[in-house]
């Protein structure tokens, strides 16, 4: 690929949901085509991208075409098959790389890098069977959770356990899969640093935004989180840590614990994130833009915020308050386009924006 | 159609080119799909468009279907041929409707309308051959400029006449086809004021921008335009007068002059207008997201500025400066994707932002 894509160049999107969607809007508006790839039917990106393949993971040929029609490739979510990254990479760069997605892909191995880092995670241990959990369990104590490690999504593949006697049936509830116990973390909130990191090293992080969870689903971030100036520094500076210890190119999205004894890293996402949708009114270059700037090798945006915003989810039936928020003079929508409306299905999400100043 | 276009409905747009482009990714934005028509091949807006149609404004068979696919249709540029849009307005709603087009595409017809208003503009005088065209420079004196009523754009179809002497060469050079004489006006900026209405009749106007021009095509919009109290208010009476006027739905670019005896009309376009694209960074609901609510019958958004903001056009080579803005902390790029620069081409614009407060 050329160091820089000029206009007209074409970014391969492994995804086509709504991150994919809101790429590829981002690409176009720097000149920039994309082609998507993805599995299923009436993908929401599809509508604006350039060209868009419908094709399973296992395809090699709909994967080689794919490849062979762009520029570089990247991805809106992180499980994607270990053969198809392998082909598409044997034809064509991947951006963020192959280690932030390996490492990503796995709880326990994700766990284990930020531990090697020095920087600080919930207490954890490996559960392969019963005896491990058991074991587990006593070294970590009640409550704690029972994670997949692999394939875990808006609170799936998750199991609360509250005593020792649950055991059993939590190793069925995840269908007896690897998986890790996490302990018990006492946290006054739940904070996100989108964080980018450019094709020429360069760091940038917006504002902290503070996210409300509910039945395990994002539903809403606000910026600017209520955090002490020197935590913000640090959760500023851990992320960099991760990026550069990756030497990662794109926006990563890094879920964060705020305790009494500092930062805990929840999770990483090595793409977009949910709880950065509010940089699309906050800032001169939103998440979407810094991301196709980093992987087209551009150099990163200024993702100064000049608003405080808070984002909502629009989940399901949540829909039905479209028009009264489309009537609120502070109300920016983006919807993404879904025609089928179903209990838990992200629709669309609403920056609720108020300008600095 | 629908009172209001829920998602997943599509808007049509005739024209493919940038404005077209941008058209689609706000009506994305909002969760509706575009089907672009468009006579000419690698249409900008074709990129991100959910479909595209390419064939002539002729071709009544295409015409039929990109109608019957469509919940609504709206446009990206006035001089769409009358056979058309008949033939489409048969068969599905056109917004902005068709008074604004029959108008706006005959300059002694919209002058006509405009003073009809009470509205002021340049003296003119119909010319349609050379005696018509020397009574006139009698009457309205030189410098003037000889235009034709119809197909003119970015100062094509234009002959400025400093001495009577040139009437002769004046005719020849528009090929003789019917026109206007318009007398020289003193003036000491034009700005525009980017007007919508929505089908509910509401009014809602952005800050009025300075424009800056040369050969004929804008160059910078700058807002907010240096302009007394007194005159911003009457900028935005005199666009509500003419919304009002033709029970307009949609946005309308409305160019002014600033003189001592304060505003004269210069010209308007009924769609979207290159002057009003400071509005993606200064606004939470820019001018396109604005055009796609009114044409949807959606509310219309807020238009407040919440930014000083400076448009540049990037033109032919101008795409040289790309990388150096690209890296300016206060640029934001948009790019129409067009891989052949042409001079005089419009190739994307920037937008040099600076927060207020």
């Amino acid at each position: 690929m050329h160091d820089i894509l000029p206009a007209g160049a074409t970014i391969g999107i492994l995804g086509g949901g709504q991150l994919g969607r809101m790429l590829s809007v981002a690409a176009a508006r720097l000149g920039l085509t994309t082609h998507v790839y993805e599995p299923g039917s009436n993908a929401p990106a599809g509508e604006v991208a350039h060209a868009i393949t419908t094709a399973s993971y296992e395809d090699e040929s709909a994967l080689r075409a794919f490849a062979q029609s762009v520029d570089v490739v990247t991805y809106e979510f992180e499980n994607v098959p270990t053969s198809a990254l392998d082909l598409i990479e044997s034809l064509v760069p991947i951006r963020p790389g192959r280690e932030a997605l390996r490492i990503s892909q796995d709880r326990m191995t994700e766990k284990d890098f930020l531990t090697g880092l020095g920087l600080h995670v919930a207490p954890y241990a490996p559960v392969n069977d019963l005896v491990e959990l058991e074991a587990a369990l006593e070294m970590l104590g009640t409550p704690s959770i029972l994670k997949t490690r692999r394939f875990g999504y808006d609170g799936k593949g998750q199991v609360r356990i509250t005593a020792a006697e649950e055991a059993a049936g939590a190793i069925v509830e995840i269908a007896g899969v690897p998986a890790i116990l996490e302990g018990f973390v006492d946290f006054s909130a739940e904070i996100s640093v989108i964080a980018a990191r450019g094709a020429d090293g360069a760091v940038a992080c917006y504002d902290p935004g503070e996210n409300i969870h509910s039945e395990g689903i994002l539903r809403q971030t606000c910026v600017p989180a209520a955090l002490p100036t020197g935590l913000r520094t640090d959760a500023v500076l851990l992320a960099g840590r991760i990026l550069n210890a990756l030497d990662y190119v794109g926006v990563m999205g890094v879920e964060l614990f705020v305790t009494s004894q500092g930062l805990l890293v929840n999770e990483i996402a090595p793409r977009v994130h949910n709880s950065g949708h509010w940089t699309q009114n906050g800032c001169v270059v939103d998440q979407f833009e810094q991301h196709i700037r980093a992987v087209a090798g551009w150099p990163l945006g200024n993702g100064k915020r000049h608003a405080d915003v808070v984002m909502e989810n629009l989940i399901g039936d949540d829909m039905e308050r479209v028009p009264e928020l489309a009537a609120r003079s502070d109300a920016a929508l983006h919807l993404y386009g879904k025609t089928e409306t179903r209990p838990g299905r992200k629709m669309g999400h609403v920056n609720l924006v108020k300008p600095l100043g």
